[in-house]
């Protein structure tokens, strides 16, 4: 974070612009939620340390998602939100098992550092090994001949570059989402991608991939940047063989993968919402909904993803209640079961998708500081709007052009038209870490936590106490 | 590097001093070795990049450092070296097996990422739970009285802080040396070490651990960084507890772990040293040794440690070589099987260290920039010593006033009373990748690498053709 931009210089700024907002009287004004963050008592550090440190790892459908549901429950109500629950639903359940994987030829046999994506077939104990197809990207893969493909092991060697809005993912993540699909509908035996992450550590990183019905699935892992690295330099090494340009020693042979990975397939097991709300002044107003992810892959403790947000989010929640009762509801969803096909915000929408909801929110981007807000608000709502962008500008946000989207466990409730205020997070090193088992506590930088918090508070203050004119009922 | 030491801009300074030394003429003077590794072909590059990419770990003792040795000897023959040979020995060798660990209570339980120690026993396959017992240092450990220890699992705590000069290592590193003994001795069950090392990522730190003669070895490894400050976190949690103020949901019991550590010592196997000569055209000079090491630990590709070491020396040499044949024969040694206990440096001791060595040098602490250069000659070798401070200077390497040591396999040597120089390199970032998974070619800057080369090839130049009268015969 900038100093320009630091929390505690803004309390004089953020002050007045509340003040201007309130009477002006000798009795000075009780203090506005925003100030309550800025002089904050760490409430959102304290959720995602807790989280991460007693539960750890919480992947959806596993005892430890199970655990993490109950010390959110207690948690939640020892901060005094009210209406505090569990709501259960079933999803089907993929565990990681062994997970090796070696370049077996034509040079002496080395390990690689591998994880299974989820959904990903398992290998047996024995493993396999073959040939390797090499793609430099997704769409290489899907030009690609089926001959070229059949009994081979296809590698998906597509380099993700860092960018602060993170708008990498989607275009890189294709190899992850859709790469071991291609791969098997084209005769693939197993599939390896260079990690969708901008780091060079060797912490590769899982996610889910996706196979189409009638599609059946094929082993499909993810190395870490530099065993990627390793690979594409013994593969250039073998095309250097082919053109007698030979290393010491070496006969020329295509390069050669093995791959043990077991993971299984549980079937269908428990998940589950926990929800918890700061109750409206106005029993006929619609209420704000804000929403995390509670479910983290296994790999890491799920710190920036997405402890840091349910802390972010509920902090947030309970400064607004603090100051005085917001108009509005508040509902807090710590969703479950988002890791692997956002299972708990279809199931939220199942349950919640037919009442109106006035805005809807959603932290799931780590804890870096937000740098720009994006609006998709109705027309009646632009003094809203202003509102949020005046109270966020001392605090380095500037305000987007881009409609807002939600995120994840609210998407449902987005694209059936609830309106959206995205609170964009710095994501220059998020990919240095999302999904691997470098996501541990000790890399939040609670200033930039703050300000998140700081942020969050002020738009939170703002929507859960618009007027009916403005966002409706 | 700053730029201002950037070798391309040192060019003309440098060519300058070379050719101040040289006669004033109109016929251009041939270029100096300095001048050659200014042009460099990037011979240490390559060194660095086939030996960890077409063997990767090589740790000593097995199939994998044997074919390095094969490797090395094709390569160093490859480059025009003469008496290019293996010289093999015997030495005990420990091998890795499975490696797990959990925090098991009073939490939910989460895994760790581990490490084994090198001579770290085994816990057998079904592994070994207990108590932790916490020391912030090794020297608490040692202080500890024995009934505290006794029966549990000794957590040491004590985090190593970089310094460029890397001198942090030898006070912190007792943790990793001798903490497991003092464990031992006290009747400890296990002892868990954070790892000696500066980063903040999951990848453990290996290295060798040593027990007395009598001391019956315990299993022992090293967790990351963060695992460490998770378990810190956890122990300072059941502190808590004891004071009535208990976390969510949990009653107050000890801090628990569960290690799965199955290495095994094979007993004696084949190791060796690769040696290579740049013969002298004075038969009756000694020779001047050059030292690294070409074992690794089997985590990483052992690239900084010491793949680029052998790359620096080695082009060094063969610069040395390129510019005029030197009047003192230059031995290169890559060492075999240095990081489980100098087996390499005492072989060659044990054979060589009757003879008579000019000097000794050695490149084992990375690949960044040297910064500083130490010596230990005799004072009949004073204009020696100001000739390398001068050449070295305009590469941004001042002179030191710590006597050389030489390095761990020409250690023996310098003990014996060889003249040593030591190009120091910067190490503030060394201890985030020794002995880890991390090790690879990656996080090698090739223009750091460069100016080794440089600093290497002067100072050899220098040392190679210096007289009778200043370093003997």
């Amino acid at each position: 974070m900038k100093a320009s931009s630091h929390p505690a210089r803004l309390a004089g700024s953020l002050a007045l612009i509340f003040v201007a907002t309130g009477a002006a009287a000798s009795i000075p004004p009780p203090p506005t939620a925003a100030e309550l963050a800025l002089q904050g008592d760490d409430v959102a550090w304290s959720i995602a340390e807790g989280l991460t440190t007693e539960i750890g790892p919480r992947q959806a459908g596993t005892e430890a998602e199970a655990a993490a549901r109950r010390w959110a429950v207690a948690r939640l109500g020892q901060l005094g939100f009210a209406n505090v629950r569990e709501e259960p639903f079933d999803m089907p359940t993929w565990v990681r098992g062994e997970e090796q994987a070696w370049l077996t030829g034509p040079f002496h046999p080395q390990p690689l550092a591998i994880a299974a994506l989820g959904n990903s077939a398992s290998t047996g104990r024995g493993g396999i090994e073959g040939p390797v197809a090499y793609f430099a990207s997704y769409d290489d893969l899907v030009a690609a001949p089926d001959h070229y493909v059949r009994g081979r092991i296809v590698f998906i060697d597509h380099q993700m570059k860092a960018a602060q809005d993170g708008s990498g993912y989607g275009y890189y993540g294709r190899a992850r989402f859709s790469g071991p699909n291609a791969a098997a509908k084209k005769g693939a035996i197993a599939v390896v991608i260079r990690s969708i992450g901008t780091d060079s550590h060797r912490t590769p990183h899982t996610g889910v991939t996706s196979f189409e019905p009638g599609v059946t699935p094929i082993p499909a892992g993810a190395v870490s940047n530099p065993d990627a690295d390793q690979l594409v330099r013994q593969w250039k090494r073998t095309l250097q063989m082919r053109t007698n340009e030979t290393p010491l020693g070496y006969t020329p042979e295509p390069l050669r993968l093995k791959l043990v990975l077991t993971p299984q397939l549980l079937g269908p097991r428990a998940s589950g919402n926990v929800i918890a709300e700061v109750p409206g002044s106005d029993p006929a107003a619609s209420p704000v909904i804000v929403a995390c992810h509670l479910d983290s892959w296994d790999l890491g403790t799920g710190a920036i993803d997405d402890a840091t947000g349910c802390g972010i989010i509920t902090a947030a929640a309970r400064y607004v209640m603090s100051a005085r009762q917001p108009r509005r509801t508040i509902r807090i969803l710590w969703a479950g079961a988002e890791e692997v096909g956002v299972h708990g915000g279809k199931a939220y929408f199942d349950k919640y998708g037919a009442q109106r909801h006035a805005v809807a929110m959603e932290s799931d981007f780590g804890a870096d500081k937000v740098w720009r807000v994006d609006f998709k608000l109705p027309d009646s709502a632009k003094t809203v709007a202003d509102r949020i962008a005046a109270a966020l500008a001392p605090l380095g946000i500037t305000r987007g052009r881009n409609p807002a989207s939600g995120g994840a466990d609210v998407g449902a409730l987005v694209q059936a038209g609830t309106a959206a205020v995205d609170l964009q997070q710095d994501g220059t090193r998020y990919f240095d870490l999302h999904h691997t088992a470098d996501d541990t506590l000790d890399k939040v930088d609670p200033a930039q936590l703050r300000q998140n918090v700081v942020a969050w508070t002020a738009t939170l203050d703002i929507l859960a106490n618009s007027s009916a004119s403005e966002l409706g009922e």
